[in-house]
């Protein structure tokens, strides 16, 4: 996909194709239509990260509870969004053995308690041991920096599913 | 529903019940759970409205882009979320007569080409005469005039949707 198409797409069109790369939050690709043209690929990606970095706490809290629980629910109801479910697939969390799985639900539920928004990693830049590792570690976090924490993860996130899209009916990506 | 219940909910719980009392945005429900222990049922309300003012221009264009056109493509592939579903076919919008069908296709791309975001009213305070009278008139308007006018109709929706939570299991509503 080159500039020009994306530049070209009316607001329907661009959240077709990106509306998800800030997981069940359409509203940042929403807004970030408003700031066409753009003048490279990658300008699409610091509008989203500057529209995230604009929001009150309140907000960036929000996002973080708009992600899925790792191996939680929605991967057993199989209800977790295209994008979601193909990285937690990828990074081995639908094929952990029992002991794993209720190792990760009991730590992803001490860090919802302690924190009041699920543990978010880029999964595709992971894999389950890292994911568990980095679960015990971040969970000795203060809120405060484990929020800014977080949403790190959410940026690398969209980072990494907006390659895919850049990537999608051209070999090559334009501008990453 | 009564206040304890709404402030002893996990953000899931809260979620699953408020998440789309704006539009395909969870992420102001989420944001708002932040806001706990709510006073009254209707500081939920009065902290969604908080949310949506503190938006830039871009976020609350990003709101009303987040809605489906009425009558429009989502509400003949079934694929409307249930709220919007329901209010469509309230206001009279799935039996229109194909003259009425054309106008207000005709008339919802205009808008949509004018402004950039779609033309939303709150379905359920209308029905599909007041609807395209009222979208007539507002294709007039200047694109600043315009926006705050369907943020404004952005608040009646998630009014008229929490009044619906609010009576669920409880013939009269607690404190609206």
């Amino acid at each position: 996909m080159d500039l020009e198409a994306v530049n070209s797409m009316n607001y329907e069109q661009f959240l077709d194709i990106f509306g998800n790369i800030v997981e069940k939050c359409p509203i940042i690709t929403a807004a970030v239509w408003s700031r066409r043209p753009f003048l490279t690929l990658s300008e699409v990606e610091d509008r989203v990260c500057e529209f995230i970095d604009s929001l009150p706490i309140s907000g960036k809290e929000g996002i973080l509870r708009c992600h899925p629980d790792l191996a939680g629910r929605e991967l057993t109801s199989g209800t977790l969004t295209m994008e979601s479910q193909q990285e937690q697939r990828q990074a081995g969390l639908t094929s952990l053995t029992s002991r794993e799985q209720e190792r990760l639900t009991l730590l992803n539920t001490r860090y919802k308690q302690k924190f009041g928004f699920p543990f978010v990693i880029c999964a595709k830049m992971s894999d389950k041991d890292k994911i568990l590792k980095e679960l015990t570690t971040r969970l000795q976090n203060d809120p405060s920096a484990e929020l800014l924490k977080g949403i790190e993860e959410v940026k690398k996130i969209c980072h990494v599913r907006l390659q895919d899209i850049w990537c999608r009916g051209s070999p090559v990506p334009t501008k990453l």
